[in-house]
């Protein structure tokens, strides 16, 4: 029986890099694999998979009022799904790619952030943690040697922000993955 | 450096037993062991904790709005904080368990369930969801020989419900763990 | 598709509570379980599995020269196999188990220590280890804090003993489960 | 406290690639990284690992005779050790890796095949097997869609090969990475 897999992790653990090995795996054994990505992520283009070791896919763009059943029937009969910066998928599509899991015995793997940068979920990633056959972390390390966990907006002037909306256009400068304690410490140290 | 973890399962995969078991092993190793639960869940008189395999524990019983951190420091040191039924501790009590990790380099293991008969998050288990350094899952088996994810509510009738609160005052008898695919198949021949 | 498990641990890790624990699972769904441990381990009676929380059960007990094939067919067919102390297999048993699995579709769940006093396999957690399909740690923890990954053995001067026969007759209270740093932290401190 | 971590798959599991995006992941938290990879593997040129997917680094090589604490000693001070190719390591080896984790408190990532064609260990699959901290299974899929865990090797007929030494010079294009089941199944119906 086919799963919904959520694999998750801070800014910088290699999700991207992850999403497309396992792409290249499938398809060396001979299955089609249909790439796909939310829109609101524009960082590499509309329409492109990148990872900052240097491997770079084209991927189908899912906009947030599209139905991905629909994008799926048109994409055509694949082996698997697979899908980056799934956090910004919207509850309803993580719904549906639960459907195809379950009633197209069709396995559908999910990357993405869990939280933003105050340890909140974002939409795609809360349902994917409700709904998720199997869980995994992909793990990188805090500056400290402990496991990152939190992805810690970085303001101009070095210090780490507190306040502000989920999603800030932009990049991945402003952010520096670290684990919690870190995090809080350098908050209690900034005199928050 | 101590975590927090999150081990979750559904109805039936033996939490209890795991929280007292673990429980167990620490004291086995002359650690000290602070166990704790929340109010809400009256089940089994007010402060006892009993595994449906016959294994039982007299448990500390936090209330909704009390505070943890006074909790703990009124019950004294111990070597690790095990919380079970966590799903019904509120988000700020989470939030304290995540600072005593992170202040005394406490571990802290909260066993509970993910989510409601609905697949949407109990308040506690969606911030540990977001806030847990190790998520691990308590697995046990669907009718059909999946893994069970899914903690079905079933009507005297023997009908899935798809409406009502998520919190309903009874028991155990009224749910069945199942695999989302057989869920939504029960849900679908229902004619819903 | 079914899977051969290995769910290895230390002494002290609760794994035969972990075994029975499983077999209730299992059984609450409506399936069938064949109990089985291997006869070298006499330690409770010819028969009993019994984990030191107060968990026991009956089990059919395996000669080290059997066939488990033939033992299964005349035991009748069961949903699923769950072997305790499993180290104590011939690797030509585990190997019995493996052709189970695949040629069945029956699931083998297998839980038994990794190594002995010196880190070195059993015959059959090294052949575990070789075809399992799914290798799971139950852990429990060195007084240190760590993680307990070495069964020191212990003399009756409280020495850790460093030569010696694999299987030594006698019992747990020789043993006691330590993480790998202390463990040869003691042996260097005894001058050895 | 560092852990000995082994990370072991199938060919074409994408053993290299993990190594080395663990090792960008590090060098970008401005830790140092050691990289190293037994002589015997010379497929990439003396010094070279070389992911599938196009990924590239000079890496250490260690020869069968050699130390690797001195090897360490002479490299400088790092603040991770990562192995590629590790089941061609010898036990002694190894056992030189656990006390680098243990004295220095230093991590030490080891990737690696689990056993070879006629599913047995290697030396150094089996070392670490027994002595790692953390094991974890990298996956990739045999073309019936289960989880693939034997490296079949495969003659120029197209046949599964059931004999021969375990280390075949030549290189991959002799292996086929699939589960047990459909390895049993090719070589029943080979009429072996």
């Amino acid at each position: 029986m086919a799963k919904l897999y959520f694999k998750y992790g801070v800014m910088g653990s290699s999700k991207t890099a992850q999403a497309l090995i396992t792409k290249f795996n499938y398809e060396e054994r001979g299955m089609t694999v249909w790439l796909i990505k939310p829109s609101v992520d524009d960082r590499d283009g509309v329409d492109f998979l990148k990872s900052r070791i240097g491997l770079s896919q084209k991927a189908t763009v899912i906009l947030p009022d599209q139905s991905i059943r629909e994008a799926y029937r048109n994409a055509g009969e694949h082996d698997v799904i697979i899908a980056d910066e799934s956090q910004f998928f919207t509850p309803e599509q993580i719904d549906e790619l639960r459907e195809l899991v379950d009633e197209k015995d069709l396995p559908v793997l999910c990357f993405g952030l869990r939280t933003d940068f105050l340890t909140n979920f974002f939409p795609g990633s809360r349902r994917l943690m409700e709904l998720a056959d199997s869980i995994t972390e992909l793990k990188t390390v805090c500056s400290c040697g402990a496991k990152a966990t939190v992805n810690a907006r970085i303001d101009a002037d070095g210090k780490v922000v507190t306040k502000g909306a989920q999603f800030l256009l932009g990049g991945n400068d402003a952010y520096v993955a670290m684990c919690h304690s870190c995090w809080r410490k350098r908050i209690r140290e900034q005199g928050e």
